[in-house]
């Protein structure tokens, strides 16, 4: 446990200063520290277990359909990085440049990854000639980076930790499913695992990632009401593999380029779990994700007996399969219940010399901070049962959030009325001035076009014209 | 199975051209890719799920050990790295810098990190402050950079995956305890997982880490007579502590600098593996780390029956927990057999319509090249005994040649034959001038002290003076 003497400090409140109360319990839950340059942190033992819990789902779900983890060089020779054009205007601005290795300057500058694109396109090029090459479905965990001005800790920085999927198939209609699979993959992520409903779909012209055909999106309703981006899949159709000469002989015998797929999750995730389920006290972790699903804390800890049963319990608990920890610190009880409180352990268990006289335990739970007694020989079932009932409860309480804070709007000014509470379900010309319109007035972007296009009324909520499309506007992070 | 139609070629015999042979199996095994630039590789996914296992058993064996995964920034800023004076001068000549953040020129230079102890010390400054915040026993995995001139996969490159760990302690006993368990954890992942028998020991002050008070080193000896240092465990007492100021308030309120470790592998372990194991039909690889354990090979697959035997014997073995695939594509059987003896896979299994018949398999072990034919309802039972025997045999075997290739020296003759061929056990004086002269003669450098410092002379083998240590001389990668 990190720096015990200096923690239990109160945090901001979370309705009082939404933006501090999340780098409080950044800090406070010891997720993460800023490092001496801006933009760059460092991933504390806490949070980067969250992360490994991430990624070991991830990875599961990958195997399963198919995907190969690969590892591609840090840094990207910049000729090779201007390859495809709108790629390249996307990411130019954002980008750290290498000039110098040992005591020489570089005959070719390197662009430290911002993402791999162009490095996979270079290989596949060369690895891929035949329809029997195909599809080839890569994954790689990895940092990137980007050089923003403007940071917050797991949001966005000059840093972050994420996965990144590139495919390329024979046909488009593989290459589309294998678009759609993983957004399905993602949402999954969110509804097993974060406890997070994530509201999925396709991203506008406007919105869609540099050089895409087609991005989709999960995005995440914040309790202040934004709406944070959590994850993108994207169709890139055959223009990389123009650009990159990816091309393979067909069944038919004919040449023909690749078709090709990009899809990703960050640390960002992160960001999503504290600012959904967060409170006053701290942080708040579904189960599936917590690294400590339980935390055994005994009281009246120097009464003999008293910790041998913490061990026996905790051993029985580890063995049947929970991530479970004792706190046999010397700090007292009460600072151990607000420690824990601040980093989200589902679980509490306490146990003292009259709980063992009884036979029973305490069981407190960090979502609703209800207590229950249970009896002793039934912990591992019962532990069970309310880790599943804390997990489905804060899926629910989230969708609840959710489906509270989507409004059908009519017309404009419902709409940014709409936007400072969540989302705005609007119907939508198809038309950009529409979309430049409201990030005008409001700050709010198109967030997706849900794949549920069930019309609420025929013309746009924006410009009335005639509508084409049902669409989710938010201020997003 | 990647780009089937351009393999089968043969590779250059293991005794002709060693370092082609060594190249040939990297590719050809499809381990790896060159890249654009110099010395960064692309890990391809056979190769990166032989990391993925290593990265498996050190996980588990970190953790049971108290040890908590973390991820550190990518940059270190210039005036930072300088700070440890020995340490800046063991590394300044090989980074690689950062000058430019999108369109300006960055205030101070970034490096690109080569290892991160300054990092780790800056971030233990901060969060240590008393006997109760120790020890911290912090790992992270993660690529390095490093600006080497002469590259090779695997063994020296420009960037390399690594784990480095980094831990803070309140004495030296315990600080030094740490560095030899982990050197130890080291040694088991060589007996255990990659059966390569390692020599351990301390390193001499001329071969120890920039800044390292002391080095503890595991070698390898390679099919051609060189060693590999395939892992490193590093004390360095409180010099860092008191350049970045680590200090904490012990029990007596006395204000003392920590203790500091740090130690890592990489994934040179894989050409390791490569070198201690391969043979001219290609990679040779232990169970316990191959990606693939058994690969089913059908016989007469246009057959009626066998495709449906085959899979229902590869779905048993999965379920049975083994890691196998069924190679059903329309390549013949040959083809196949040459596949995967030079992806190294250490068991194939055939089954044909008349092994369908009988109620039979044949098995055919990779390190030998041996045949079995074994029952069919016996298959999870003989397959993992099969499977045990081939590791076991592959470290008796690796085991044998390196006690061949240890030869007892007793002067400077002795010793410039012996590390011709392997390494050389003399007796030394403790004098740099010894090595320096070794050097200059040979090329061979001095490898590992071993723990058993068992005499058997007493004059250093090299000047005739006075002998106060064992020690291993071998040339080396």
């Amino acid at each position: 446990m990190e720096n015990k003497h200096i923690k239990n400090e109160s945090i901001t409140g979370r309705d009082v200063d939404f933006a501090k109360w999340y780098t409080d319990v950044c800090r406070k839950a010891e997720l993460m520290d800023y490092s001496s340059v801006k933009g760059f942190i460092i991933y504390r033992p806490y949070g980067y277990a969250i992360w490994e819990q991430i990624q070991n789902y991830l990875n599961r779900k990958f195997k399963q359909t198919g995907h190969q983890n690969v590892y591609m060089p840090l840094v990207i020779p910049e000729s090779l990085f201007n390859k495809e054009k709108e790629h390249v205007e996307g990411f130019a601005p954002e980008t750290l440049i290498a000039t110098q290795g040992g005591k020489e300057k570089l005959e070719e500058r390197l662009i430290i990854r911002p993402t791999s694109e162009v490095l996979f396109c270079e290989h596949y090029a060369k690895i891929v000639s035949s329809y029997r090459d195909l599809p080839k479905k890569y994954n790689q965990w990895c940092s990137v980076i980007r050089w923003e001005k403007t940071t917050r800790p797991f949001l966005r920085g000059a840093e972050f930790l994420w996965q990144e999927g590139h495919t390329v198939h024979a046909s488009e209609y593989e290459a589309r499913q294998e678009t759609l699979q993983i957004l399905e993959i993602y949402r999954l992520l969110g509804e097993e695992l974060l406890a997070i409903p994530f509201l999925t779909g396709r991203k506008t012209d406007k919105e869609k990632f540099a050089g895409a055909m087609e991005t989709y999106g999960i995005e995440a309703l914040m309790h202040d009401g934004k709406s944070l981006q959590s994850g993108t899949s994207h169709y890139f159709g055959t223009g990389f593999a123009e650009a990159f000469n990816i091309k393979f002989q067909d069944r038919d015998n004919i040449l023909k380029p690749v078709h090709q797929t990009s899809w990703g999750v960050s640390t960002r995730l992160i960001g999503s779990i504290i600012m959904v389920h967060g409170d006053d006290n701290g942080l708040v972790l579904p189960p599936h994700v917590a690294p400590i699903q339980i935390i055994i804390v005994p009281i009246q800890m120097s009464k003999p007996g008293v910790l041998e049963s913490a061990r026996l319990l905790k051993d029985e608990l580890a063995k049947a399969g929970f991530r479970v920890e004792l706190d046999d610190s010397d700090q007292t009880p009460g600072w151990k219940f607000a420690e824990y409180e601040m980093k989200g352990v589902p679980l509490r268990l306490e146990l003292g010399p009259r709980d063992i006289e009884n036979n029973v335990l305490v069981a407190a739970s960090r979502n609703d901070r209800s207590k229950v007694t249970i009896n002793r020989p039934d912990v591992v079932n019962t532990a069970s049962q309310l880790l599943e009932t804390i997990q489905t409860s804060m899926l629910e309480k989230a969708r609840q959030h959710l489906h509270q804070h989507i409004i059908e709007v009519h017309n404009i000014d419902e709409l940014l009325s709409a936007v400072e509470t969540g989302y705005a379900k609007a119907m939508w010309c198809g038309e950009r001035a529409c979309e430049d319109l409201i990030k005008e007035r409001s700050s709010a972007t198109s967030r997706v076009m849900p794949f549920d296009q069930l019309s609420f009324q025929e013309t746009c909520s924006i410009c009335g014209k005639k509508a084409k499309k049902v669409i989710y506007f938010a201020k997003a992070y």
